[in-house]
């Protein structure tokens, strides 16, 4: 699938790095194989690291494996070539073929797998960030769909509140961060049964949403200001065009709105006199609905408007923001070894999204999988979900 | 109190600010003011305002009373002087002695003087920052003691988990974040008896705190790089000099370590095996305590060694960091009208801190206080307190 | 006289350094003594140095006598207090009043004095820099003039060219920077007999000189587009108020422009159809007129319109822009011992200015005399003089 | 020869910006042919556009062809293509061959010949900043040469002062700002025979030249210290190795040396008791001399050692800075047309240099050529030549 990814891509479009908190495609493609090295072969004998200058270049942030390379500075590496990398993930996947079955590496050869498909989201939401940045426009794939659909009506899920057990426990596999599964009180309240519209949004910027402090929170309006924001990432002026992976297309109020930060939707619950709901509201309904919705797909990279088929719409198409800072779970754990510096040491200054989006693999996703980002982010598939007390 | 705690400062000590998270001053002496004149006294009929230009530059950050004054360009008002703004505190204190009795504006006089005893220990944060950076290191007291107590054996309160109420509720005052009252799931727990000490930390210095990543949360890491943090701030090079509102002293091991940063007070509970307690096992064991403590008294404005007469130390000394975000309680409701931009819009990207410092006035704490500051301030009197899982 | 122009100040505007590029009026104080003590003073047996830790806080460049403190946070420094100042320059005055017959103190003395009289024309530049960014907009003396005088018409020297004598030679005092006196050739020029007033400047600004590039340096149109200039710094909102050390005043059309940079005035030269004259043209035709103009008058702190009884008008009032480069002149050799550090070592990236101020003590200036600032510079009372090939 | 040029590159390595003042291979060969279609074809009846949107992306600073693309985000340009801009400059090709005989625009098609010259060196020294980024350290051609030719003696040329003639005259091609031919009035100097080499600089090194303020120009100083100077750019830490494209290769003590500053010129010349020439001293020698030297030959690119059949080396290998800043020359009128913001726009805030460098074309070079770039600019093949008064 990563190869796939990658595909409509040049390698000139490969090597970009169009800002530090994004990382070029090729380098996405090489770091996935370097966990497989440095995480399951480099500590077993007889495998042969396949070029020791990668160690670091690929190294994403494990500083117990080194130093590694800046972050912001991986737009730099045209060397190793596409070519060279593809080289390597050849080595790496044939090295790791004669593992699979090895009943001691199947945790970590199962965490990679995972951490593969995180990388796989970024690299769709990396692209479109740096394609975005060129005047030109270009799109991912010019071939998607142009669908035209209409908003539904907003409904609600009613939660009756009390004790809920949060986070995952079982054989599955899970993150660390999920665990341990632990009880928390809730109030009685209600979760909105779809994300916010690209429609009901324009409401929201209609009604002077952008210029009024009163929504905002205080970094939220500051930087809104600092960066003239008036609509979400992507929207081109004029409002009614949106910039997609499928290139520049009329919006359409009926999809979710996405690529707005945590300021932007906390500002627009504000406005609806709603609220948005804590993580363990959400993980709460979520747990009883089937884990069904649009997930990545690379016929289709965008969200889509409610289809009638539809059921619940609480997966896939944007992760939504929640009320919830990214705090460690009671009892939490890191994983062991090198592994650890996974997730714990980013606890801090983000906040939880839930969800999964249009660019997530669908079997990536459970009701207990807890993402993460700075609430000024806006270039992932971030969307709305509103919430209020019963 | 304001104006003692501002008498030994020359005019031009309480014109300076250090930094745009200080103020000077006299920008608190007159913000205090303001806040009573805009509050209280500008919407009744027949109250003569002071000076209108000063209601934008002491307005601090109430967006609903138009745009303040840049924080960052406090210290450039030379003018009004200190004599301008005494005369301004008396104008105000005359008018709102006749309405002290007043039912009706109970609440908003009430929520004033709260607010002064904030930025009576703001005031002393702040001063205590500009002299820092002064190669002279003046002293705010010259004449502070200089106890050079020996440290207490570390003891843990034991408390065995469940349903907890937390948050205020009942007649007496509290901030609005302080509710809705509600409960919360605790595992069973144990929390530190009394602060980490100066000696505590200069272990975790001397077994490379500051060099082990390995301790560290991501962001902690690479800020305490960039700054090239070996120590907390005020600690002096050398290490066994510390720099106090009494002037340059030598440190003494068995106070309470402050001036710390939630990423160093979270890698000392990593580097000591335990971890800090988050805001409601705090509250938790602290409502079943006496509000007892050191707490502000111009004679000594630093945190003490315990000493035998005292009790249990869950209260002053030093705001000790939670591993809780500052997030909004189940049911929080902003106080009405102007007043509620006071807490509501901070409530992101901050951590919570408990328990009262040296600098904060004895009536001002409950423990159901909620103070917050960005996971990087180290310019208040904040500490570290130990948990662990029971 | 340094004593005299801080007198309107208080302690709270001595202390201020409103940017990194000023300084406090308290530090021009001290630093003026300090160079007395360290260079003349410091070096004699049985001088008593009156602070040792004076040494780096009021040094303000040479790096010959240890590290001076930095240059931005001059501003921090509340301690000393302007009582103690005052003492410090009590205590080296006394010291310096037995030296000042002796003759071979004579070259350092009369070089500590031709720098005091520098400091004072940045102590007032720099006060009004800090006064400018107060929102009260305070006024160093409010009791200013108001004339209202019309513009003269704009008249020219001519220049017939050929070999010039430049620089500094015989007996008076200079700085190593007019050093050594050479020949320089010049083409025929004429030289505008007045600097470009206020009246003039509008013109341009009328005419879109802020928003045609193609009058401008390249890193003059990205400073003026970074930073919005629309006028001359201190030209309030509207366009027909200035900021001066008198208090916000109506512009007067006819006084000269002061406080453009550089590129503004090599723009506005643009745009008139003529050019900046370059130092030597500027000074082969001042050499031949007496040193005559508006200085340095404590009660009129402000360029003058154009009176009948002024003679010609090359010196006083506004500095001119030159379109030279301050580069050393052939010959050049920096004064010896510490003073080394003078001039030499500023000696790239600034363009030399010519003719004194308003601000500018009359016994200060000479025709060689070499003024310099970067090109962006605006908070000094620099002007422009036009000029022609002939 | 440009093309040339870019076949060692993948279309990664095109596409790369590394710095904000270097530019991709790719857009120096885009912008080249851009100059022709936009300054010779576009104004011509029946010449088809080759794609409208690379008006804007190519164009590097001609305001009055309207807005340039951002300078900093040229890097962004993944598309269009290697193969988009191939096709890009067959286009234009094409076009223009049928023109190169019509004498009215045998100005501008000459212009744009340098021009692209010009971009020839940038090409290559961008290059080289990219590589140099790369912790793999790639070689543009690895089958460079390896001399280690010894030092030649320092030897001068004598001039005895006077009236010189400087500037172009006459039928064949120069740029504007070589212009008009002016006399300048010299003393007596001797200028070096030879740039300074390598091992004449590990000398200043070895004798503390980075580390003694007392040598250096205070922007220089503060520069080196902010960025911790120690050695020349490109040089690899150890200070035996330098990086060249060739590769990582051994020091030659020989060779001239690059990429310094022109504060670590003046810098070495002071410790050298010696002074850099003027621009004018320079041309004066050198215009006596034919135009000879090392130049730029794909298959040395980097500078050499003198041999025994060089004659005076007085042009290539290295720019040097001279002591002159860029400012314009009397009589100085910019091209007409769309050119005037070749070069004029920029005469503020640069130094010259003289001479060409390994890099530059051979037919590119006069003595009256005028390169300038900004003090601090260290990635063009900038060197040394010492000067001093006779």
């Amino acid at each position: 699938m990563s190869e796939r990814l990658a595909a409509p891509l040049s390698h000139e479009d490969q090597c970009i790095q169009s800002m530090p908190d994004a990382s070029p495609a090729k380098w996405h493609l090489a770091h996935t194989t370097w966990f497989f090295e440095r995480f399951v072969l480099a500590p077993r004998a007889g495998y042969r690291i396949f070029d020791p200058r990668f160690e670091s270049i690929f190294n994403s942030y494990y500083l117990g494996l080194g130093t590694p390379f800046t972050r912001a500075e991986r737009g730099l590496l045209t060397r190793p070539g596409v070519e060279d990398v593809m080289a390597y993930r050849r080595h790496v996947d044939d090295a790791m073929r004669d593992l699979l079955d090895d009943p001691k590496l199947f945790k970590l050869v199962e965490l990679g797998l995972h951490h593969e498909q995180q990388h796989q989201e970024l690299l769709l939401t990396d692209i479109k960030h740096a394609f975005s940045r060129n005047p030109l426009l270009p799109a991912y794939d010019p071939a998607g769909p142009l669908a035209m659909d209409v908003s539904s009506r907003l409904e609600w899920f009613e939660h009756c509140g009390g004790i809920a057990a949060i986070g995952h426990e079982g054989p599955g596999f899970s993150f660390d961060n999920e665990r341990s599964r632990h009880d928390v009180m809730l109030r009685p309240f209600r979760l909105a049964a779809r994300p916010v519209t690209c429609g009901d949004y324009l409401e929201f910027i209609a009604d002077g949403g952008y210029a009024r402090p009163e929504f905002w929170l205080s970094d939220g309006w500051a930087l809104a200001q600092r960066e003239d924001w008036q609509a979400p990432l992507y929207w081109l002026p004029g409002g009614r065009t949106i910039f997609t992976l499928h290139g520049a297309r009329p919006l359409n109020p009926g999809e979710p709105v996405v690529h707005v930060s945590f300021y932007e939707a906390a500002a627009y619950a504000a406005w609806a006199g709603k609220r948005l709901p804590t993580e363990f509201e959400w993980e709460a309904v979520a747990s009883e609905h089937p884990v069904k919705g649009n997930f990545l797909d690379p016929a289709q990279l965008h969200p889509r408007a409610a289809r009638a088929e539809d059921g619940s719409r609480l997966f896939g198409d944007a992760w939504v923001w929640t009320r919830s800072s990214y705090d460690p779970y009671p009892g939490f754990r890191p994983f062991s070894g090198v592994a650890s510096e996974y997730n714990g040491k980013f606890m801090v200054g983000q906040m939880v999204l839930r969800g999964g989006s249009c660019a997530t693999p669908q079997d990536h996703i459970r009701p207990s999988y807890r993402n993460f980002f700075p609430p000024s982010a806006r270039w992932q598939f971030s969307g709305i979900r509103l919430a209020e007390d019963a």
